[in-house]
């Protein structure tokens, strides 16, 4: 039974094998993504345990998805095939002179049709961390009742409930948004929002008024991503800023934050210190951002080791 | 204006760079698809004008979909674009043991969002033809009260009504599917369906009963598809088969409905008899399944006529 | 536990991305192949549980190696990494006017390093079914030494043996690779080699002449693989050729023989007769050759039954 | 009718897969490229009409090139089809250590035989702005004839008369290029010269130097560009530096001074005044350079106005 | 010293990544093609020496044309530089429902200034055989004057000449075309043209007939192609038909002819019969049609051998 | 006869589409890499001439690379085809990360078959220089074998021996590297280090102590790298630093030191003094950084001049 267990829908990603407007890229590569198998993904890398509870289409890509996800070695056993809705897929589209955009088809997606009846129980009670998003409550109706029932199985079974907003403006209103995240954060353990999103939620203030306001709604761990700036780290008695590697060439940001989670994560389930939690986070980010694709990046510990060390020349 | 107006959706296709599952396909290709709008490009290409009335999104696929189009030399100042609605995508999947498999991200998008009001009357009635097909009414409830108000027009104005049943399972029930597509052909002139739709529609039955139904119900002409059989036309006095040369080595069989239309519907215009149209359906027909895409194989009337002609090998 | 337990090297597949000595190739595509897990996949694919047995280098091509098998639904927990020698790889060579070449780099590899001791018997003592081939023991004496003591094993523990001689020439010398094939095929209990193989191992004769002498070696089942010509079967009491659907269209002939030996195992564990077990490895060998890759066109249950019904033409 | 005219030819451009020597390049993507009609297209995106005059070869690539430029939005209506020439292709080669280099094949192409009767001065003298290079007049004699014939048509006509010198050296002798360019200088409105135009034309000199020379033969407006130092701008009264934003990931700069051309008109178009046309200049080109081939990467307004806005971090 | 010299233009070759029209191919493959140096290639490979002796541009294409034929082992230490002219280029276009295309940008080129001062008398007096095609000459005036320059050297040191009529009507007239050819004929020992060159040239006969014809002018031997028909071959006392294997999947004909010439040319170096040279003429044709590229199928004479004998099926 | 000789062994490149863990890499390209190969085509490219001594396999990838390398212009007469054994392979791995890794199938291959009796003491003799690597010692014990015979023949016809280290830990254990290449490094005229090896070799130091203890073994001359610090060069009577260009881009640093190595002998057969010698070293290796592949980017003097010289901004 995995350690971490996560909750949340996973699309064919089609990266694009050029930048600038989709309209004159001619190929598109197949991949995958979505942030909580990427995070998933990211906790096995590292060297721990993670199940990804979903639903998917009873076609190719689905078949796909869960295969490439089975193949990282993330427990797939509560993944579920709906026979009547298509698993989703989504584009990517880079440009030089504005940030990367998403176009979703995901709309009445098979994830989309996950309900609370589809979550064990059984299998939830085992793990240690129960890792949810705020894209899963804006899927649907359904999507949302069944973020809500596994933060009830998972506060009545003792587990840590990790949550990252990760806001998706296209896919509801700010309104419900706003409503919904901030009524989930009341409920989670661990919060790993990004600076934009805490804003966006809490309105104009430092990263420490943040992270204070974060605290004070009884949250215990606090890890706000500032991109290039690292991250702000806060518990109880702490808020403190760590930076991490500045790297120059970012070829696909995607997935970033999904990876920072995921280090941070890995370094809560080693019983560290949220300082060294966030240094492992920022590394973690740092390696998704230098590769294209969303999980292809991640790196194991070994790897985050040799980078952190010393690079040996002589080494061919 | 245009001498052929007609009304559909058309997507960004996904062409795969291999045959077999997409469960392996690693890169696809983007390229466009649309019954209505393959359709329309074919009457361009043999030398008629033709405008095609749709919707997309405000998203770079439905500018690369109109671009494209347009390029064709298709008048396309009646598409309309919805800024809340997505162009919609299909993937393709050829398997030698299979038929090709398409994987439709139609719901919801921004042509099954057309409405009656949409159409421009006054453009309409300078046209001779319309041509409708059995897949906008599936849409939606709106894109079918569409083409019931396209009908309307046509009469009112004296078109000839052109219909492909193109019966799209996927789409809607069998029920439904039947009953309005009967009901669709009652009000046309010309009907263009494939023997197995004949079948779903009219039951078991030979080509030649199948033409007699469809005349019985007020069609003038029939022009009933057959495969590597060529096709079966029929008028009040004439029931004919009209064989077509076989081609070997089928490249992608998606489309060649959408040329045999437009051969035969180029026949029309041209003031041909109906087995001189069928000759050129056929034709049209066989050029489009030996070219990767739905439209690119689609043949000027120059290389109509020198593929008829002798081959001319001393020419590098 | 798996149902089904085969042990071998699976390599890193270099396939050419267009026909022609690889001289002129600019451009290779990454997959992966080896019979053993090819057979594994399409055991799973086939409905039945497999669990596949091998060792891989520490590098990234090992690392994908598992994770596609893994994929693909085989138990890989006995796969072992070694940390001193590479995965193999292979390269692909299609050329119209001669067969299929490969070029191997498995000459010390990591799977050629596999030893007795690398069995866990308690695992495969809970399998119905072992499978292994001619390859693993050309591999290395050590290979070879393994490959007995997997009959050992299995036949202290009453699993059926089943065996592909599967000849590589390239790898040892014609005489001990006689030797050792003629002596595994002495302790098994079904045999499947191609007419060729058999021809190697027994010199000339008629197919039925073959199935005798394997059947005099006191093996129970032979199925004797005819290429285009289908197969013939053979048991106590009967001796029958069986036919499949030529395909006209081989992509890559390359593990036909693997999906064949899927198949007839599928309907042994089925409790099928042998007639219908070759059937099925029939048409499973069939799907195989139409798609690039050894393992990409293995077909499901479902795909097998769907190839063997009528074409259902209007379902897009 | 267009409001703004222009007249030229344009090519296929083959762009290399990789940089370095075309020597060791494999493939190479088809594009577009043509400095009169990506000004043309440029304009178009900005938000206004224009019509662009050309020849094509009776081939395939000249059917692409009009129906892509024409799916663009431009009117190519005057656009010929020569039967007895080619449409000329060229090929860019990208190289870290010098400029990027093109090699032409544009000898006696369809285009070079434009005559002075091609032109259609009904079509012309409804538009406001003629837009020409000096590349026309290097291609031929009479391609030559053809562009003073449509200043003197301009002229009568009492349209703007806009000029980018585009010196290409390879097509012309240098002592003939300075002097018909300068010779045409001295009959237009508008000249948008590079700095080492300028220079080439003028001697040695400062870019304040420079503009007072141009408005001393009597052109009105100067737009010179300065690569990454923006340009400078002059008229009767002032002479400006204009910066623009330094961009440091530059993928292909040809085509920047084309859609410089075509920001600094739609400006004009716009009745702005000149420094505001030089800022909408310089953000065109930015963004140019920032994507391959010549005319991908124009904006709409709309992408101008995002970009010099706040970039909204929480939108995807 | 080479056995054989050759006269002619090499182009850089372009080839679709896809058939249908030119229009639609996004990306073109880098290959090399000239009916002379795929002539010295063939019989380098099949077992000669050879030399090509031509004129390439200053430029990379030019580099690359050179290198790699000098890397099949011709002898091109008598090509020279032209530091005015480009290397010319040239695009293929296949069509399932017509004969290849190609697309020429030659005009001008380096090779097409070609004079006969290039040649060098001394190196062309060591070899046994010229063999010169019915291209060089339509390329310009000097190269005309090369070509009968190049026949007076051979006649006067002995050497064989042999001669491919390679008729292009793309670049000359019929009639200009016709006469030179038959001019140059009437110089030569050994004609190889296919049966449509015949029949332009001699008007319609039978293959025979031709035969006689060009035995009537003096030339010694004559090999007529006949494309899936094999060839005619006749010397004094001789005319006879010799058939080739069939070849069902035709990838890419163009070059056949070339590999013909090399397979006949390289039976007469051997001394062989003129049946045996047509026979290796066919199979070296076969080969070449079987891969995409003008050279790149071009066999070693073990592999003619092993195409001949048994295949052996047991050897992976 | 060639001025320089090199020895050693060349392999089959693949080359990652993409960056990142070649377990996410679909596609490879095929290109040549062997340090000496390389080093022999930059002297080529630099004007002088090089002969390549080694063997390769009986396979298509042999045909290949020695294609390759006689294209280049490099003498292939010397290189003998071994019928037992592989032409070796390698994969290339980029990753923003970390240093490029390289993953070797390169044990028994073909070269690691040298033996001194390949050498042909005529050929060589007429050599000025001969320029060999610590790379092939490593290979195996006649590769290390013919590495000493050949420095035995180069100083009984006095010719130059110039050595770089070219340290692979991946091929032997560090103590007999290190010895192997100090007992060759006390035999040669001209050493070529990179800092990191002069420190694997000589312990803890500066620049100039490895200098003084280079010339203190005997040599004469030492080019000692320092990648984007340049170089640092001795000689009797001098040790200078020299610094090059620093280039930001690095595409594939790989083979920059072949490069460097090519350019420094090219100065010495040039007769210039070490500094000059040393700024062409430096100019070549950036060549070779800015382009993907080993050999790709090796400069011509021409193009090192015009690199070295103003940019002609107005040349297209």
């Amino acid at each position: 039974m995995p350690e971490v267990v996560t909750i949340g829908e996973t699309m064919i990603l089609f990266s694009p094998t050029c930048t600038g407007s989709l309209q004159y890229v001619n190929y598109f590569q197949k991949q995958v993504g979505g942030a909580e198998s990427n995070f998933a993904i990211g906790i096995v890398r590292l060297g721990h345990t993670a199940g990804w509870i979903s639903k998917v289409g009873d076609d190719p890509f689905g078949k796909y998805l869960v295969s490439f996800i089975r193949g990282e070695g993330v427990d797939t056993s509560r993944v579920r095939v709906d026979n009547e809705a298509p698993t989703a897929v989504y584009f990517k589209e880079f440009h030089e002179m504005r940030n990367p955009k998403v176009y979703y088809y995901r709309a009445g997606s098979a994830a989309s049709r996950m309900r609370p009846e589809d979550l064990d129980e059984d299998y939830m009670s085992k793990a240690k961390i129960l890792h949810i998003t705020g894209i899963t409550p804006a899927l649907s109706t359904s999507a949302k009742e069944t973020v809500y029932k596994s933060i009830e199985i998972a506060r009545k079974h003792n587990l840590t409930i990790s949550f990252d907003p990760n806001i998706r403006k296209k896919l509801w209103s700010e309104e419900e948004c706003r409503n919904t995240i901030l009524d989930i954060a009341g409920k989670v353990d661990i919060i790993m929002p990004g600076i934009e999103e805490a804003r966006f939620l809490l309105g104009e203030g430092s990263p420490e008024d943040y992270c204070r306001k974060f605290l004070g709604m009884g949250i215990k761990t606090v890890a706000m991503k500032m991109g290039k700036d690292g991250c702000v780290v806060a518990e109880k008695d702490i808020i403190q800023r760590v930076h991490g590697r500045v790297i120059d060439n970012i070829v696909d940001p995607v997935g970033a934050g999904d990876g920072f989670d995921a280090g941070f994560i890995t370094g809560i389930l080693n019983g560290w210190d949220i300082i060294e939690c966030a240094k492992l986070a920022n590394d973690v980010g740092a390696f998704v951002v230098t590769v294209n694709g969303d999980v292809e990046g991640l790196p194991t510990m070994e790897e985050v080791m040799e980078f952190r060390g010393e690079r040996n020349v002589v080494d061919r």
